[in-house]
């Protein structure tokens, strides 16, 4: 099939390589294959070995992407043994990547994963493939052959047992009547803060809530940081400067500053927990 | 119209999304929508909410682009009653973003403004919309559908009569003989400060000059700071570390380190007063 | 011959001009001449005027390129005598940009310098150019011309003596049996440290080496810092935080810590000199 015949592919990309050439050369790659790909960059700044924050970003970008082949490649174990894998998502996209859990939630968000295969046909890497930078020798070049119609997924190596994928464990929010525990999975370049749990946990804990219901923060610390904050469907909800609990464009629950920055005004990290309750 | 029979639409992207994923969902929206767009991405990381700063990019990058959709979302607002809009230019460009001021320097800058609608018809929104995330869920499936033919700009919803759109104040330069009174507009990526005013301010205040005149310029504050510089046409025209006022690539009154960051060195910022005369 | 009737070129792209609209206004040039390009930005956080750390970019990441018109722009001499130019290399690619040493290590890499042209022909610019942006004004278009194959590389101007273009100097590594003298050619967004010199310097200083070969290795300055090192063929062969010495993706002598930033631990820059032997 001539390129020009078909709908050109789009391809997600994400590392933590950062902006100094790494990306391009894996873009280079990959275009090298599949001339008409439409690469769309998710994020390349990802902090340096996060899987988990690369997992988030995935799982918040790629619902929004045409079905497709996507690359993804936070793999702080890059050489060792860990397994170069392709899963299959429900959906019908494949996702490129290491073994390493990165690749779990937005497979999970795209209907879940319905095959998984190590990459193991060395016909469809770089000619010569070094043990630092698999990133542009095994998972661009397998990514370009697969959007380029190269074969099917069947031909990137054999398939792997679904329970044997390395998983990371999800953040979790509990509710009793009246607060959620819960914790900080992402801060994001706004300084807004991502938290587990989402519409459901806070129904559950609040019943329904109504724009400027008081609410209590706690980020867990010692000492603990207390934050009188309020319920918000919007920014513009409270005043600027101001904080809101809210449920962000994911459904995830999250903190705010309306137009400010959250996390540097509190110095709240990753992984910190957070107790939600009635003012 | 196939997309292989026409010419590819380029569309200029800025926002102050940051890199970490947000712009290039809307990047995957736009792409599900109009598959062989070219996605121009003109910035960012611009400064958080500075819809100043927007308009300011957009007015230096968007004169260059071929005549196009294009989308903004500097957008602190978003969620509340201000308005999503689409602005045509006298260019024919089309205008996607918020009503607050974002996308008036580059209209002016493609001929002036020719219609303004409200975004209102839905048929071109994400089915679902989220009251924190506009740039995903409206501005850039509209945007797309525009690029992809789909309907003429008539389709995006009813007229806004002009002078009902948001406007921020533009900050002007005055010259008398001998001087000219401005304000920094915008410090870009080198540290070069760009000011209110051009050429013809320059020409009105100090007749012809030419490279290596001196001037002095003082810089607003408590205290003010004076700065020994002198006028060039080109950065080397003064020597290395030393300060040059010019006019910039887009006609701006400017000022500069030679290979070095004048921002960083004199602590210069957004809206800083400045006076520059001959010394 | 119609855009949709070719394969589409890839067009590499590298500046120091930040992600605040400049390197976007170079790209929409390029799309208004080929609007079929696939642009790669290679990088545009290159430090400000650090032509050697562009060329090692360039370098590191062309090779990877399908055969192409590439441009490049560390430019501090824009507007002054420094010649435009294009080189020609064995390879077949075409690289525009500055006189000044920035596209020498990427021509290298790709089977070395063919022809090389200055830049003269003005109907291949932009029609107005200004002295402070001659990547949106010259460099840009002449680039997009040429992939979009208005002409071969003759029309671009006449031709220079090779001898006559800006190279500079080298750094180079020396070895004695058991020590190697180097210096850091890079530092990359992981803190991982290219030194001068490669494999081949490695075996001459230290024949034949095995994963957890203890190396002494000494960094330059007053006093000097002393690391106690290790030789690794991949990060994951020392432990995590620990630091390896190893030869990169590209072939160069490099240094890293195992999941962490070697340069920011040890305040390492790039000129550092290095001295490497056995412990």
């Amino acid at each position: 099939m001539r390129p020009t015949d078909r709908e050109r592919p789009v391809i997600g990309f994400l590392t933590d390589f950062g902006l100094d050439g790494a990306a391009a050369t894996c873009r280079a790659v990959i275009l090298s294959i599949c001339r008409d790909a439409q690469i769309v960059d998710i994020a390349h700044s990802v902090r340096k070995y996060a899987i988990r924050d690369g997992g988030f970003l995935l799982r918040f970008a790629l619902p929004y992407f045409p079905v497709g082949v996507h690359v993804a490649v936070v793999d702080p174990g890059v050489g060792t043994r860990r397994r170069p894998i392709g899963i299959r998502t429900r959906r019908g996209d494949v996702l490129i990547g290491p073994d390493n859990g990165l690749l779990i939630p937005p497979a999970e968000a795209l209907g879940g994963i319905e095959e998984v295969r190590e990459l193991t046909n060395r016909e469809l890497w770089l000619p010569v493939t070094t043990s630092t930078f698999h990133g542009r020798d095994i998972f661009a070049p397998v990514a370009g052959h697969l959007a380029n119609g190269d074969g099917t997924f069947e031909v990137v190596g054999p398939i792997i047992d679904a329970a044997d994928v390395v998983r990371l464990p999800e953040p979790e929010a509990a509710t009793t009547d009246g607060a959620i525990e819960t914790v900080v999975t992402y801060v994001d370049s706004f300084g807004n803060v991502r938290l587990a749990g989402g519409a459901d946990e806070l129904a559950s804990a609040f019943g329904e809530l109504v724009d400027g219901q008081p609410l209590a923060v706690e980020f867990g610390g010692d000492p603990p940081l207390h934050e009188s904050s309020q319920y918000g469907t919007t920014f513009g909800a409270v005043p600027t400067g101001a904080s809101l609990v809210y449920v962000d464009s994911l459904g995830n629950l999250a903190m705010a500053d309306n137009q400010g920055n959250l996390a540097a005004r509190l110095g709240i990290g990753h992984d910190r927990p957070v107790r939600i309750s009635r003012a």
